[in-house]
């Protein structure tokens, strides 16, 4: 896919009230550019809060974005009190991947990069295990082993740390099996996405496949959503399910789960990168 | 769709062990039948629980049944320790419906049954309320109110009873929104279906649709389940489901639920129906 | 669902060209309305085609309809070229129903008006049988025979205009088997819904169960469109697919196809009533 | 998932008629064989043909083949005419691999056999590009180069021939981008499996993607059919779906294509591996 090199996005979030949409656009019509897209959203039109993602096109608008900000910020945001960013988009994001053994979604994730399907650079994959080295050195990414020992988890946690403040814009738990600590999550300062295989909130923490089939369920799922200090509770970006009998063992729930847990991920991730998910509290808006 | 007057079916558990397909496929090889559709289940090679499903077709069967009852109880079932049914595949259940005031699930059963898509005739549809009567009366079919006072459930219990005992062969729960005793369930005595409007485990118990907002979800979807004792926690039958987003208030998601709903409900009418489903514990296997 | 009194919505297409947004949002803030939902799409941001709709909110825009649209034809919608239209919330569309023999797609309709879930009214449903009299009549909607003898359609068609023109915004074609002549649908000069029971462009003409079943698809489905001359070529509004297999003779085929004709249906016919369907040549932009 | 190194499959199709299930469940007993899984399916129970597939547990299996084979043939499939084979579950087939420049298919083939989610081995992997030769090798796959060029098809097929006669059991096309002559098909003599980019019979041929968007269809999908001399016409396998809207240009329909055509392809895949898939004409029963 090629981007559209004078292509950036508006990214906003507010108090909802009458008028910024008006204000939105007659900004960026003021400066020259053509809004391609946009959705917007608001809570309650009633004391609720509004969202908005829009698409502009500007011709030299990567060499004008400081310039834009800041004009942004004096002339509308302040006023309704914005939260809010502008980005080119064809400015990749850093995504780092955290994996332990399972490689079906590292694998995805990475191809897709490698495709251009994924508009984002891999800096660094960091494993709890040495397995998946020669995969994705294959593929010209760095990879460090960070093991977790018994009560060696502070340690584990500032290595990674030193290896991913300031090199990467979202971190991607691609099947890593170790809990991250709220202290971890606090320094680290920037989104984390995790797969979970299960469809929650129906059997979070461990083990979700061997209780979905003593449960007898006829669907099982994955779900994709931003890391919070509570295990399995984040705000959801992403869901989808697949049709299971009684025919299906653990060992093939689990072959066939892994399908939508790479699949569930990876549009997770593109959604992110493309600046469509924005967090209303414990859920989220996706544009 | 036009039944073969000739066919039956012949629905088989026991405990596994090699033999038992010979045996069955000899016995109505023996008698004259055509198995014109199998399907069988093993929990475990070792030590599992066997499933089967036969449809025959046996030139005047309808007439034989008894016969052939008696005859498979002696040669076959008994050594292998079977529970075991031959019914005839041209004798409609009786289908009593349970219903409070939601419409969508009630109606799109009478529909089908009158299309002659259920193979059921309903003897009764009985409500606590009285809103459905004309509803139900436009079918043809009898309509009985049976309130729910504060403090008289035993009296609308017995009632109901009174009504069903001896005239259905399964009741279904189209939203009915009171809960049975289980010693309603032991004096019924026949399958119950219900119907939960959402992905069970998930938002088990009451305003599920409501819980599913507040916790972000991107799918909800509905599960019919055999009643036990236990809320919400009958072996499950069937399950579905539809996407959602931020979009959906909570009166959104309960009339795109409303169509998984009623789906969900018609396809486990039909597959029970049927003699598809066949219990192994708290699950069921469906053929 | 409640909808809020002072709600309406703006429909806009026209060429695409900077300022298109600025002007339309600086308009309605100017009236006072705030903008609660926006959709909008460029078919080419190069020399495409612009397409919007917005939904505002304004108090007492029931009474101020004719004064909007006379301030937005002068203001925005002359200097941008635009086909465009602004119509309120809780005005519900005349929907007229045209039906043959099966009656699905028919009852889901009405069923669906009556429950309040699509926001209409239906003046009349016409038939050329008599067949399904007694189901329309107990909706209290009118029910009118109109057949079509050998060589009788022109008769037929002027018997069905006078019916129909005036009447009704929109006619659905809910398993009508009568081709409309390019005259009658000229002169009826409203949209036309029609269901067809396959997955277009696959199977196209008659007999698609059948067709599926030899060609041995494994997914069949149904197609709404809006009604053009050129028979089942019009621009799809809302398609969908139900998985079948070698167990499922061309009886259960039209059996499990039926279910996803009256969903399918029932879904473009709110996205219409909605407002959500704009019309770009042969295809269509729903949002 | 570790298979029953025990287990066997008997692959059965005959021309319809009572006792075939029962001399097969016999002989599988007298042998000392449990039947762990069975499905079977008649086309029509008057003169239609009867399909069977049947999993069962015998000690020793592997080194009974050779035995087995032997008297299945005199003792039952003569006297029913019937087309069959017997096979362990535990000896893995030969897949070899034909791409042109799409990765996306092959990766996945090569990803789901190292990980031992597919029963087979690679024995090559063939293109008539030299583009993914790193790749397949880093699997530790032989790759050979045999390009196509201008009137050198009958060279290049033979070649083909030479590397694939003796060495392989199944072909699959994962995004070969050439067209195999009848006589290639003819000499080669093992199934040949394609996927291809759209929802057969719909957009047949080249451009499926671009032509599905012309025709503004709400839906896309992929096919894997078995080939046969008549382009895109061969017995259907598997298909699947995924929705599209008027937001997807014709490259993003490729992106989203090609996740289901990598899906579908390695359905179809696994299903021949463990000979599900039975062909009818020109239709397939799939178990």
């Amino acid at each position: 896919m090629t981007v559209d090199p004078d292509s950036a996005r508006l990214v906003v979030s507010c108090p909802d009230r009458p008028g910024i949409v008006a204000a939105v656009a007659g900004f960026l019509f003021d400066t020259g550019a053509n809004v391609t897209h946009s959705d917007q959203h608001s809570s309650d039109p009633e004391g609720g809060r509004f969202f908005l993602r829009m698409e502009f096109h500007l011709p030299g608008v990567a060499e004008r974005l400081d310039e834009l900000r800041t004009a942004f910020d004096d002339e509308v945001a302040a006023e309704f009190d914005m939260a809010w960013r502008i980005v080119s988009a064809t400015a990749p994001k850093r995504m780092a991947i955290l994996v332990s053994k399972y490689d079906h979604c590292l694998l995805d994730l990475l191809w897709r990069a490698r495709r251009g399907e994924l508009p984002c650079e891999v800096p660094v994959v960091i494993s709890n295990h040495p397995d998946l080295r020669t995969d994705v050195e294959n593929f010209g990414v760095p990879f460090f082993c960070v093991p977790v020992e018994q009560g060696g988890k502070p340690a584990a946690e500032a290595q990674m740390l030193a290896l991913l403040r300031g090199h990467a814009d979202v971190v991607v738990l691609a099947r890593y099996m170790q809990i991250l600590t709220g202290g971890f999550l606090d320094e680290l300062g920037i989104p984390v996405i995790n797969i979970h295989h299960s469809f929650l909130p129906a059997f979070a923490g461990a083990n979700p496949y061997g209780r979905a089939r003593e449960r007898g369920v006829k669907i099982v799922g994955a779900t994709a959503h931003y890391v919070t200090e509570e295990l399995d509770a984040g705000p959801i970006i992403e869901q989808d399910i697949v049709r299971v009998s009684h025919r299906h063992d653990v060992d093939t729930l689990e072959r066939l789960g892994a399908d939508v847990e790479r699949t569930v991920l990876a549009r997770a991730v593109q959604l992110h990168l493309d600046d469509r998910v924005l967090v209303d509290g414990g859920t989220t808006v996706v544009f």
